[in-house]
């Protein structure tokens, strides 16, 4: 088994876990990988992600996005989520991202007013699961709008990752959506996915608490 | 093998899983899907719908919803399900439909003023799951109430399906009940059962949080 | 396969179903269903019940609760349940009754006022899933208080099968402790098991609800 | 099959099952569990917890921590659990160790102010799986402040388990971080585990609606 298979495997078996916690879910929601040639294997658009098989990833160029392998059946197209993950492993050096859909992510957002650009986290152990992240930080989370096409977050994305602010910030917050989190590799994506997941989660439980107090 | 025993297993698969989320239980809710004679295949009524097996189905006209052909077991009867599946088949074109029982919807009506008969949902990425919907949409979800028997559900769903601001629902809410969602084929029926729980759920969850703050 | 055999086979089934979800955890919560030879075959006491094994149940005479024949491994003793379950037996012709340590359960009590010694459910479909219950109904739910030794809440047990109110309830909520729930066969208990289940998680979210509002 | 590799396969199985629960997540969380040789199975820091297989787990001292056999892959590293594990061992003979990194742990700290050292749980009948402890009393369980690094928890563990008030906690929570569980062997750690996330889940949700009241 090559690299890149094994790969493909992990990857729709993530897919599958992410859509039973509710993190993907009605074809939304998305992942990337290492391809042996430099290329990125990206998940088509469209389909249930947790019936995702190892051939229907997509070989692109995480440089300038175009279609290097297609997937095995013609039917197919690669993810929106293209250009959005080509830009982060270029500006981030991660070779896995995670797009997820999960209401947690949502109602994190919407904790934060209108006028403001990320979400404090603080005082929680988990902190510790992102890289250069100690437990006793105030971690700074980006959040962007959202935008009718999902390749129309570029824009905001850019000045994201040129914001000395959210240096070792491993995700963005989209507004209304969801989230993009990464690492350097699979297993650090699926480590920070399940990090941010209980950030987010702990963040409102607790703003809630405080908005009934 | 055929497509409709195909369709079958898939049937009682997704049975499995919605009961896994809570969706279906205690023999409530339901599903249909395409057989191949131009019928629809229809659970039977008052058993455990994670139980249902292939051979459990019958077959129904969507016509008038005469058996056409029988389930395996002579002791099984046809959902009461029947007439509405029927209803939303020729009325939508949808060849599968999903009947739900979940707390999630329950709550959702129950956000709608008694004298209001729609769930305004908007804001969410999700909305795009439903097609001919954006995500800057406002979409417009029926609420109707409930009858002390499901086929008296009809005349209520039949003036829903006359409306033109409901044109693009794929789903109706059943107050103190829970929802029909459709598509075209099984695959889109349960591709939006998956969007309009997670519309729910999220619209359930921010209207909450709006009564506290 | 003796109808006992698998009887055993599916109480040991549903007691893993019902840990996933919560409903017995910790060795709290039980079960109990029909011998082939009039006895009701009891789960072990202090035990994990996702790990009991059809071995490990014992058969007991509901008339008296003494043990017919006992389980396969002697270090075993029978559930302290043994009292209620032969009780609910013999007032309601019930072969399987669950005991259930949810959360949901309790907090549905906690919604009744310390005086009060039932917990009205109306306006939801799932009221249908009770026998004699419809949905246009009011079912009341008899709560009782908890006390220090299971055995001992047989006598406020006997009151309630005895208190007209109460003849369509086929569970029992018993105060900062979790529910009894029956029904003639294994089946119907699994069903209304889920029923009540969900009557009781929904009643506390709307009331809950009510409370912010 | 030895006793001691049972032991590793059953550690391995309670760490796939925390993690489908939430209780260890992002390489969050740890257990022990008693080794042939005197020693304590520990598992290795900086992993995926629901992958850890029967040969990632280190045999170390517990009276002073040292590493008597390494795991199978030379790259793995010990817990920083460690110290807390052997401290935990020597004070109250436990030779199985949970640490929870739950949100639900987070949750129920949160709820004792800063100058309190304890949260008292009451009027719940799940205080029985706790031994010595029944459904009239009140349990107190005592609450610590994290630290940047885990070792450094040791000074307030050991004086936690000098307090004549927690003779009968089987528990230790620590603030913003999560929770210490213990028992004399796997299983009864196992069934400690699940009643405390019990109790704690049934104290946040009562007070939480007690302040909403």
């Amino acid at each position: 088994m090559t690299g890149e298979q094994q790969t493909r495997e992990i990857l729709a078996e993530l897919l599958r876990e992410f859509h039973g916690r509710g993190w993907v879910s009605g074809t939304g929601g998305g992942i990337c990988g290492p391809a042996d040639d430099g290329g990125l294997l990206l998940a088509p658009t469209g389909v249930l992600k947790e019936r995702v098989r190892p051939g229907d990833f997509f070989v692109v160029d995480p440089e300038d996005g175009h279609v290097i392998r297609p997937a095995d059946d013609p039917a197919l197209r690669p993810s929106e989520c293209n250009a959005i993950f080509g830009l982060t492993h270029r500006q981030r050096d991660a070779w896995s991202v995670v797009h997820s859909h999960a209401l947690t992510a949502v109602l994190a957002a919407d904790l934060v007013p209108r006028l403001t650009d990320h979400l404090a986290i603080r005082g929680l152990e988990m902190l510790k699961g992102i890289p250069g992240v100690g437990n006793q930080d105030t971690h700074l989370v980006p959040v962007i709008r959202n935008t009718p096409r999902e390749s129309e977050l570029v824009e905001q994305l850019t000045a994201v990752f040129d914001d000395p602010r959210f240096a070792t910030a491993s995700a963005v917050l989209v507004r209304d959506h969801g989230a993009y989190i990464w690492g350097d590799g699979v297993w650090d994506a699926k480590r920070h996915t399940e990090v941010y997941h209980f950030l987010f989660e702990a963040t409102v439980a607790r703003r809630g608490r405080q908005l009934e107090g």
